[in-house]
């Protein structure tokens, strides 16, 4: 990982935002420019300096892990160390009207309240732009193959749900033996709670794994993912119990066409908005647009959820390195639902899908 | 559950806090008081009313869940939308001087900047005492029975860590096979990262699974919990492997003595600190204060760490009803370690140990 160059990236960006130091709260942010895994941290950023603040257990770890950055262990919250580290360089160094820039979304206001009384009159503390978040939305190949690990592995995890999915298995049998293996393959945990939806539940766009028994016919979704060396895959499949009827085929049909449509669409100076109208419009012709309830994909790397968000009124436009997934679906409540996911990666020409591309309706015989 | 209760005695709080209005942000906080389970809202208080906040996901599952507060299904953030309906509210009613309390510690410091340019000139918005913490501390009976039930999950656990417990296996297949144990009971989930840590690494705190495998001798650091039907587990054991020295069994035994003295020396009244120096006075005498670098433990319950905190300087009393862990360790840098960790609740006399009590050294044979 090139954390030195991230970081002096980083650096090169304050003087534009008007801003002596930014004060990095965003654990997967520290990650990014840092390379430090632990629980906790604040990374203190200047210009031409940087200092990692955590705690008396992570002594051996920062060491190993942080080379761009000076390290200081205390008792202290990290935040607040770094906020007296900036006062006592202010005292010694005589500077005025210094500018701290907080990252406003990942500190607490009670947090903040506590650093800005620290602070009072020595330090301007204000909200800064997101700039870490726009760095990571372009990936270095580093990222990238770390993501292809992630989903090789999650990958894995599908052929587990083939062999497990079958009429009166418990969903959480079926998620649980997804788990095993990707914990007994290396992943550090799942990238978010597996989804194994079956039966009317795959209606429910959120339905993490329950109690529920597979019925013996019906649609099941299955989204999960895996963090393996910090990154996440993500990943869905719909799959089917028994026979499908023809209205079941059309709606699988559909959703596909969607998800077929929208990768098309993707490549570099579209916008994210443009992406997602591309989904949407093959279920509006198929009369299923309002049971299209979410948007049609994120960005994904150190988080499972990052920017950007390709929804209505996004306009961010896309860049090659940026790595999205294209996941439409169509829930009709109480009845049934599909989903179709894949990882794509921003390319010059369009894009490359990382996940492998097995999308027709697997039907399981039951 | 009586979420009915629970929500009228912290409505009975709001005059005395001064508060008008209570925005409660804090996700298990607002499940102990509405039981909603959902990833996002916020829950809206007043001595006469409650409203919960939360997006279109979640309209069947809200019904189902909330039956103490009104339900709003929006688009926007669920804090966004309360403080929306705390504004039209005032204008309907004309009230003047309302108070606003937030949760300083689970609203983001950009969350609040957007509530406050909603509520200026409308509302007086300001840091809350944490209310429904501190009402969290003591469980009901219920809570009880969720967490006596998490504790017994969690027990088979340890039988699978034994099984699998032998030199050469990797730290993280013992972890997979305990984490597939939890889900096929029915967990949710872990309430922390496993920590499976062996021979010299069991001197490292927090030491998650690693791919390292266990040596023919030394000690095996296991410390886990599930999280079942919201409720935490949480236990520690450490086992050795081959032969223990002399030395190790002593360090063994000092542990287990101080975590005995602390257990012994809980009841109501005493603090919390009182316990912690209990333990820590124990292996004071036996000249390893040094290498206890924790507390001695921590409430637990919908969280895995919660009021109170059993460490130097916490003056918190404890009472009756508050579920607490006692968990004192010793760790050597780069030799050993030991952690002995137990459950327990206060009761009026003393305390009860709902941890399964087999505490003498296991030694599995290499």
């Amino acid at each position: 990982m090139d954390h030195v160059a991230r970081l002096r990236r980083l650096q090169g960006a304050l003087s534009e935002a008007k801003l002596d130091f930014l004060l990095v709260t965003h654990l997967p942010n520290i990650r990014y420019l840092a390379g430090f895994t632990g629980s906790a941290a604040a990374l203190l950023i200047a210009e031409d300096d940087a200092t990692l603040f955590t705690d008396g257990r992570y002594i051996t770890q920062a060491k190993e892990e942080v080379t761009n950055a000076r390290i200081v262990i205390g008792t202290k919250s990290p935040a607040v160390a770094a906020a007296e580290s900036v006062a006592a360089w202010r005292k010694r160094s005589g500077a005025r009207n210094l500018s701290l820039g907080i990252e406003p979304e990942s500190l607490s206001a009670g947090a903040r309240d506590r650093l800005a009384s620290l602070l009072r009159g020595k330090a301007r503390m204000r909200s800064a732009p997101p700039l870490v978040e726009r760095a990571r939305m372009v990936k270095d190949q580093d990222e990238i193959r770390l993501i292809r690990n992630a989903i090789e592995l999650g990958a894995g995890l599908f052929r587990v749900a083939l062999e497990k999915i079958r009429p009166g298995v418990g969903e959480v049998e079926v998620a649980a033996a997804m788990e095993y293996e990707a914990r007994s393959k290396g992943a550090e945990g799942m990238s978010f709670s597996t989804i194994i939806a079956a039966g009317a539940r795959s209606a429910v766009v959120h339905g993490r794994a329950s109690s529920a028994r597979i019925p013996r016919r019906g649609f099941v979704v299955c989204d999960f993912g895996v963090i393996l060396r910090g990154y996440c895959s993500d990943r869905t499949r719909t799959v089917h119990v028994g026979k499908p009827s023809q209205d079941a085929r059309a709606l699988y049909a559909a959703v596909l066409e969607a998800q077929l449509t929208a990768i098309a669409a993707v490549q570099p100076g579209v916008t994210a908005e443009e992406v997602d109208e591309a989904a949407r419009s093959v279920l509006r012709k198929a009369k299923l647009a309002r049971y299209f309830t979410h948007s049609t994909g994120h960005g994904l790397g150190l988080e499972i959820h990052e920017a950007p968000r390709l929804a209505a009124g996004q306009a961010q436009k896309l860049e090659a390195g940026m790595v999205i997934t294209i996941e439409p679906g169509a829930y009709v409540p109480g009845r049934w639902g599909v989903r179709i996911e894949d990882v794509v990666v921003v390319t010059e020409s369009g894009c490359e899908v990382l996940t492998p591309a097995d999308k027709e309706l697997v039907v399981i015989q039951s």
